[in-house]
Formats: C-alpha cells, sequence, structure tokens
C-alpha cells in the first residue's frame, strides 16, 4: 500500500520550523508496512493543498496524512485543502463541534481562556468536508479529520508534534492498521546490516553491483561512516515478501553471495579485514 | 524568484534519516529573498525525480536545489533524474573526473581507501548531465552540479550535510546571490513578533483577521505556545517590499492597528495583560 505524507504551513518553507512530523509518521507508516512514496511540503494555500492531495491520488496513492493547518486562524487551510481536492463541501461537524465545545470550557474551568464562548474562529474548527469523521484532539482544541474518497483515505492531524502523535497512535493507527489487514497486502519487510570488510565504498559498490544483479529482489545499500580518516562501511541488504522465512532466506543467499565475492575479489579488500 | 528543494533517498520515506538538509537550505534561501515554495522527499528512482523537476519548472520555480543521490552506488539516481529531466545527456565531465581523481589519490595516500585507482563507480561520479557546471566537494568525494535550462537554475549537491552545507556555502551562494541581484527582484523582508496580550488564540484570530483585511500585504501569524496550563500567544508581522523603510512602516502600521483594537475589544482580554 503505498502512502504520501503531506506537511502544511509556510514555517517549514521558511526554516523556521524543522520538520519533525514527517520523519515520525514515515517510521510509523513502514513499521505498519506501508510504503511512503513521497512527502511533501507545501504553503498554507487551499490550491496547492488541493493540488497535491490530487497528484498523490493520481499516483495511486491509497493514504494520505497531512500535518498543520487545522488551529482557528485564517492562515489554517487544510480543511479547505481537502475540500477542494475532493469535491466535498465544508459543513458544520456536530461531533467536531462538541469536541471544540467541551475543550474550550474546560480550558476555561482552568483559567486558560477568557471565556467558554464558541466564536466564530472556534466554530471554524468543526467544519470538515462533508462525509468526514472527526478525529479527538486529547491535547489541543482542533479535532483531525479522517475521510475515504476514491479508494483514498484523507487523515488530517494538527502540526503541534504532541497533538499529532497522541492522535495518530490512539485513533489513526488502530484504523489503518485494519485497511492494510483487510487489504491483506501487509508485507513483511526485513532488514540486516553486516560490515563489508572494505573501507572503500565505491570498491564495495562493485561488489553490491554483482549482487544486485543476483538478487534483484533484494535492497542492498552500502552505508559508509567516516571517523576522521577512517571510514567504516556497513551494508544493509533489505526485501519484502509475504512470509518471514521467505524473505530471511532470500536476504541470507544475497548476504552469502557478497560475502563470497568480497573474499573472491582479494583485491578488493587486500587482504586487511576491517574492524570498528 | 520561487525555489523549490528536492530531497532525493529512500531512508528519508522509511523514517530512517531525519531530513535536516531542507530546513538548513530553507533558512539560507529565505535569508537570500527567495520565496521556497515547496520541498519534496522522492525516492532513488529516475522517474519520480525527473517529475518533481518538471513539475517545477512548470510551475514557475527558477531554481531548484536537490540534495542526495549523488554517490557512487547504483542507487545514487540524482544525476539521471537531472538527465531525464532536462534532456541533457549524461557525459563525463574532464573537470569533475580530475575532482574525483585527486579526491581518491588524496584519500589513498592518507590510506583512506587501498587503491587510487578510478574504478567504474568512482567515475560514475563524474558523469553529469552536458552543459553543467560541476561543483567542488572539499568534504566528500561525489561533486555537485549546476546547470541553467529554460531558464530555472537546478543545483545538485551531496546528502551527507557537512559536505552540502560547505559546497552550498562556498559555490552555490554566491551565483545565487547574483542571479538574485541581476534579476533586481531581490526583496525586502522584514518580520516583528509581539506579544498579543491575550491567552486565547481563537480571540486574537479574531482581531488578526481584521487587521488583515486593513492591511492584506502583511502576513500576521499568531504563535501560540503552551507552558502547563499558561498559554503565551506572540503574533508575527511579517511583510515584503522593495526598500527597508517602506516594509517597516507597513509593518508599524499593522502592529499600531492591532494594538488598538485589542484595546477597544476590552471583552478581548477583560483587562487582564499576559506577561512572561
Amino acid at each position: 500500500m503505498l502512502a504520501e505524507i503531506i506537511t502544511i504551513g509556510r514555517e517549514i518553507l521558511t526554516g523556521r520550523t524543522l520538520d519533525t512530523n514527517s520523519n515520525w509518521l514515515a517510521k510509523e507508516l513502514t513499521d505498519l508496512g506501508i510504503k511512503v512514496k513521497r512527502i511533501v511540503v507545501v504553503d498554507d494555500v487551499v490550491e496547492e493543498i488541493s493540488k497535491e492531495i490530487l497528484n498523490a491520488i493520481k499516483y495511486g496513492v491509497r493514504l494520505i496524512i497531512t500535518t498543520g493547518g487545522l488551529g482557528p486562524t485564517f492562515d489554517d487551510k487544510t480543511m479547505e485543502g481537502v475540500s477542494l481536492a475532493t469535491g466535498r463541501k465544508l459543513v458544520l461537524n456536530r461531533t467536531a463541534l462538541k469536541m471544540v465545545e467541551e475543550k474550550y470550557k474546560k480550558l476555561y474551568e482552568e483559567g486558560a481562556v477568557d471565556t467558554p464562548e464558541l466564536t466564530e474562529e472556534r466554530k471554524k474548527m468543526a467544519y470538515l468536508p462533508d462525509g468526514a469523521q472527526p478525529i479527538p484532539n486529547p491535547v489541543g482544541a482542533a479535532p483531525g479529520m479522517m475521510i475515504t474518497v476514491s479508494g483514498c483515505t484523507i487523515v488530517s492531524l494538527p502540526g503541534v508534534p504532541k497533538e499529532m502523535k497522541e492522535m495518530f497512535s490512539s485513533y489513526v493507527k488502530p484504523v489503518i492498521r485494519q485497511i492494510v489487514e483487510r487489504e491483506g497486502k501487509r508485507r513483511i519487510l526485513l532488514e540486516k546490516i553486516i560490515p563489508s570488510g572494505s573501507k572503500d565504498e565505491s570498491l564495495v559498490a562493485a561488489v553490491v553491483k554483482k549482487v544486485r544483479e543476483k538478487y534483484p529482489e533484494v535492497y542492498i545499500k552500502s552505508l559508509p561512516e567516516r571517523f576522521g580518516k577512517e571510514v567504516n562501511i556497513q551494508v544493509r541488504f533489505t526485501a519484502e515478501g509475504d512470509s518471514k522465512e521467505e524473505v530471511e532466506a532470500l536476504i541470507n543467499a544475497a548476504i552469502e553471495e557478497f560475502k563470497r565475492l568480497m573474499k573472491e575479489d582479494g583485491d578488493l579488500t587486500n587482504g586487511k579485514e576491517y574492524t570498528n
């Protein structure tokens, strides 16, 4: 299953804020057996948001997660962007309104805001694309939303990392897991990292290339780390398949081939073994 | 002038690596008076890289900076992607080859690699799109490149942050500054941040909205920070123009209007002033 992450907010594009949400989400989705095809950061502009969503759908993405742009201010444009892309009008969602209402009541009782009143700006956060399901926000005020249109599920979460993570873990992850399981496309993804035995990435690359030709299903990547003049090259073998056994056997075969070729090409290592 | 940053590498899409390069570059470009329109992370796939470059050019972007995918391994696809997008064949660039040659000679003398020989993998790093200018890499082995096609300058830098930063600062920044100055489109961008005097973002948003209506050229954003139950809301005013005086006057006028309205709408703050 292909997914995309869309980060919405000018503060990322000016470099004011480092986007750590995408990285966190990418890890979560990868762990769920989903392939993240692209991560995009766009401005708080309705048409830009919509364009990226439509592009993703066009390229066969089945899950889009947006972060940011859900708050009460005029430049929080995510819901409008989703609305434009999906053709679903923004409507006042009763459940979302209740969430917002209760949140401000609580904040008022705690003395955090001056009035529990549902101002126009607060109400704005309860307008969701028609047919969307609101996602509760246990940390902040703005609800998230989830909607499935033409086979693609769009999930919108706030940009505040604490809110985003809590909402993803509690409400989104279980649903995604269901979708993945229902589709029966949950693929086993395994990887192993081994020392290459050489210090020269370009030479290791030559052997990796040969192994790739024999095992095209295995993704092999050399990982050089430089410590002053010392270079430590490890090699990562990644593969996916339907069962753990099958994938493990495939990776092991590629590793054996790699070791064999490294030994054979004596001139590559000059007999020197690299140790950490 | 519009720019885009394209980060190339599967390790970002799986969440293994946090992309800090884009953030650093976004800051640098913003400081140069350039507007970053989009940041995209794509896989090590020639067609994906090419597609994003072509999309950017289509939307009027004048500067594209890519990071990652320049090394000697089979999955370093950036040059191929640029080649496909620009229609410029990959050719062995003599200057780039000399850079790679000298680098490995030096590494060999330092005992960091086993041979100074120009293997196929090392030579690969000297193949640039026809007409491209190589960018020296004082830190690592892979040269970068710069090419201008149909009015859009494409700059490719390595993904290793230390290499990328050094190359951008020493070789790319001066060229970009020249382009910006030549175009005479260097705009002054200023911002001021003031305390809102209130603790409630949705209420501040109402006043911000009114100020926006009067000063549409000023970008105004409330910045809430939550410390336990305390909320500190600051307001950022950003504007751009041809002279510092003009932009400053505009921002100051918007700030005065904001303060006036916050005072006038006594019910917004209930007379309570917020202090840090």
